[in-house]
């Protein structure tokens, strides 16, 4: 009795709300770990529906099967935002072929196409090969060095950056601008070393782009880094070697799809909106596991929980399932023009979209009084490993919100093992602990319950 | 006014040194992304070697790949120290099945002795089964509700705690002193549910211990937690259930064995010695690659980058592999013996036995003074991502060196997935990761640098 006492009238009223804080963000936890589902929500959308591109099939009922869910929680309101998305197919020919200078030696190699590529003509093209670190070397060769010839971008990820995401920034342009790059000065085809920190067999394909003013398309693929790896070497001997590269991927016309969005409408200031969010297309490749299937269920995570615990949060939560993040951006473009056109007031978004591991922080993208208040609530994260809130980066999906006013938020987990299944057949639902997975969902609740409580 | 100049000029000489400590702990974690070695040393122990039992000849193996491998870095000694362990074999019955009370319907569910057990009798015994969830029910039951059955141990692991360690060690009272404390009342044998975060169908052995002042050792054995969930249902509907329960495990005369000690020498105070080490010992159902391959090939990598850097240490360096931590301690009570017979002067020591994940922090276990010079550290190992100063827990090999003055330290890595793999057949080479394995060695490796340049 004595020690009440002593504790009502001693401990600050800051403190108290502190505790009461801590004891909801316990509560949140705690359901979690005990009765969460975003683990088998995850089982689902790779095992039985899997890899997602933009205008698949797949990505159809990946929209169905997460409006579904969404549904069965009993949510307020669950909608479609319809939205129009590119339509790129890999189809079924992927050759890469080293061929040494006299044509009598060859041996094949993995590659796939990226996202976007023209394909080759039919029956593939075959041409010496020319390899550069970066563009100043690819701009020194000039039209002499390059003309008619494939372009080899061997750029090494830098494995001694602690943050892979860095490093991943760093060599993401020559797999992103390479193909244009390359065919200023006439080549007719690129490959580009897969953008990871591992030594694997595996290509990691991705988007690139086609600039505009530059004239003419060439097919570009992604070479696995055992591959570029022989592949160097082999050059070293033979500078005259030459590749034969065929695909036979191709884009289709846009095809109707659309963002689903999850909806529980605040109690005390519903038009106040704080989103959660990952995106819901993948490669197709593998099955998108980490690359997003892990942001999508964990935002859903967070609708369930705060549905589980009996909470009425004060403030507007929408969890959405953002379509093609990956080559298009078509959902985040969508969602901000919506918020737009009906004037809605956006305090806070959130995305996953960094891998289903272990929380280490966020990243923070926002205005200095939104940055205090997020701050002052670090020490009540703390307990959950989550302890980094000093850098940037938010998300693709929810770029756009920021000019609105909204503070952006990215979650970041521990990215160590992220670039080994970055966008290959590997990133699958083993690759993903449970976890790990809610552990993430579990701070995202925290921050939605905080913001939805306090304010921003 | 004086003082102050010397104020002024002091503080960007600090600055100075604590940047130039920052290039040099860059410099060793550069050189272990780039060049590493611990990853292949693993592989050699875990895939070439396996499972690692005191007295096992894979435990005789692996002093002699280590030994071997400490050579040929050309460190300036390598040694052995012996130590007799204890040589438990589980041998090839471990049959557990669960059966009606009528007899006449069975299940076989998956089993592995504790390590330390005793045999069954030939044949195995049958005898009803009682479940309970913590001692005092033990207790409550009695004589009369235990005596000639088999008491089953349903302690749930809490997955709601984020240090699944904590939860570990609240579960593990049950495997260890599960067997005498049934024994008291009469239990013919044990048990007990797997130590571990996952619902899977493997089950976790582990050390137990008899306690002499009880009368009988009784057969003990894990079950997994899908098996233990099993017989919970089975026991609801049918409470006069039996087991069956088959072991021919046995205890040998103890064996020779040995520690491996890799030194380098101090230049300046050879008299002060940093051990840093993990335990070359495993249980034999896996590989023993996260307990703790990891923490030997790590231990062993800080002698490499040391070697690879030119750097000559301070103090004196030393990489242990200690023998038997699992089922005896014998290793590391022979290292604490010699320590105090030769007056040695052990400044730091440095365990490794968390598993080989994203490394986030360590634990302390020293005086105050001690604690105040590592804890000025520590913004060096922020851009690491080990933040983590807070909590104690060092190693069980190294803890005794605390009696004569040394400061002790945990490596803390991410925990969510480590009982996945604990003390089962899939803790394999394959479940490790090479980025999160060598950032955890560079952070050692580091912290043995800072210690060596600047003593404790």
């Amino acid at each position: 009795m004595k020690r009440l006492l002593f504790a009502l009238f001693m401990v600050p009223l800051a403190l108290f709300a502190q505790n009461s804080d801590s004891i909801m963000l316990k509560k949140i936890s705690d359901d979690i770990f005990l009765n969460g589902k975003c683990y088998q929500y995850l089982d689902y959308l790779t095992n039985r529906i899997g890899g997602r591109l933009s205008g698949s099939p797949q990505a159809a009922a990946a929209v169905e099967y997460t409006f579904q869910v969404m549904k069965s929680l009993g949510v307020d309101t669950v909608y479609l935002q319809e939205c129009w998305v590119p339509h790129w197919v890999r189809n079924d020919k992927e050759i890469g072929i080293i061929m040494n200078s006299k044509m009598i030696g060859q041996q094949q190699v993995k590659i796939c196409a990226l996202g976007g590529s023209v394909p080759t003509a039919v029956g593939g093209i075959t041409a010496d090969i020319v390899e550069v670190t970066d563009f100043a070397e690819l701009k020194k060769l000039g039209k002499a060095g390059i003309q008619g010839k494939i372009v080899f971008f061997n750029h090494p990820f830098d494995v001694t950056k602690i943050s892979t995401f860095d490093a991943y920034s760093e060599a993401g342009k020559y797999r992103w601008n390479g193909p244009s790059e390359a065919a200023k000065y006439g080549a007719i085809g690129t490959v580009v070393r897969s953008m990871t920190t591992a030594l694997d067999d595996t290509p990691h394909t991705g988007a690139m782009g086609y600039n505009d003013s530059v004239p003419g398309k060439i097919p570009c693929c992604a070479i696995s880094t055992k591959g570029a790896e022989l592949l160097h070497t082999l050059l070293k001997d033979d500078p005259r070697l030459k590749f034969h590269l065929e695909l036979n991927c191709e884009k289709l016309p846009d095809v109707r799809s659309f963002n689903v969005v999850g909806e529980i409408r605040g109690s005390e200031h519903p038009e106040e909106i704080i989103t959660v969010g990952g995106h819901l297309d993948s490669w197709d490749t593998g099955k998108g596991a980490h690359d997003d299937g892990a942001g999508c269920v964990q935002s859903i995570e967070v609708l369930r929980v705060l549905r589980s615990l009996g909470i009425k949060p004060k403030r507007t939560i929408r969890a959405v399932m953002f379509m093609n993040e990956e080559n298009g951006g078509r959902g985040g473009d969508k969602y901000f023009e919506l918020a737009k056109k009906n004037s809605e007031k956006h305090i806070l978004a959130i995305e996953s979209d960094a891998g289903g591991f272990s929380p280490r922080g966020f990243g923070l993208d926002m205005n200095a009084s939104q940055k205090n208040r997020i701050l002052s609530w670090k020490p009540l994260f703390l307990p959950y490993g989550v302890y980094d809130f000093e850098h940037g980066g938010s998300g693709a999906d929810i770029d756009d919100l920021k000019n609105i006013g909204c503070a952006l938020l990215g979650l970041h987990p521990d990215g160590q093992r992220y670039f080994d299944y970055h966008h290959t057949p590997i990133d699958t639902f083993d690759a993903v602990n449970e976890r790990e997975l809610k552990l993430g969902a579990a701070v995202m609740a925290m921050m939605v319950w905080l913001a939805s409580e306090k304010g921003l």
